[in-house]
């Protein structure tokens, strides 16, 4: 505890992730005051066509 | 805001997942009274043999 | 199958959310093909103090 | 309902899956006083380079 | 790891979690062949009103 | 885009849960190179009645 649930799009590499988890144990310990043994980190990688903002997949958006 | 997670079996198109997003998008901002643009969606496709329904997976039911 | 989970912000009325369940379980039946007691949907009220966009706590947003 | 998600470390054989569901539905069942039919339980295969504890991912730990 | 989470309508006694998480870690240790420190598991409480099957909300079923 | 979602034991200030958001805010940006109005984070207040590790609920472990 805490534990942390990341969903982001696919495509970071190893080095991205290892630097994220790194980061962001280094700042949950620092603001709430727990050792970084208690902290976990669980990333989820989601494909544009199973994420959608206004309805429609980030696969078929333009922008 | 809001952030709708679907976990379905895996095996929808892209078509399916392109009406579902669209379709469960106006529905919620409809009933709830928010702008497209604050849904988000993210669909998880699960396989058969990662789902139990009364203990056993749904790669095994006879039904 | 599917399992919808929802994360919103609390303040909503029960009437909204028996619109917005039924609505999303049409919804949801029309596009992926499935019976409406396959459709599971589990509500979050969130509180604006324990969600943040853009680093900032929605309760101590100004917009 | 109850409705479980379970994260673990990708790798076990369907028969683990198989063992464990139908273990786990049964320990529900009896501890909470429910049917076997009303308890879903969806299992997530976790890569280790997708898990951190301790701000390192499992994919780069020493033990 | 692994991490369990659970929905289940509101209502149960610390008691029945006790018995449960009890039941559950001895279930998963067994199918699984992992430490008892290694599972942990997380329970959400329900309310029936934020919970719907068919498009009804739990609180407002007849059944 | 990411979301990311946190567990933690309930009693957390929102002094401690506004310092939390803006460092893992500013984490995830520096580490995966994405724009602070991207990351959504949502705190969930668990209670230690409803936390176990080892198959014990952390009100009643002795540690």
């Amino acid at each position: 505890m805490p534990t942390i649930n990341v969903q982001m799009f696919a495509g970071r590499t190893t080095e991205q992730k290892r630097d994220f988890v790194k980061a962001v144990t280094e700042a949950t310990c620092k603001s709430l005051g727990c050792g970084p043994e208690a902290v976990d980190i669980v990333i989820t990688d989601v494909k544009r066509e199973d994420w959608a903002t206004g309805g429609v997949l980030w696969s078929e958006r333009k922008d």
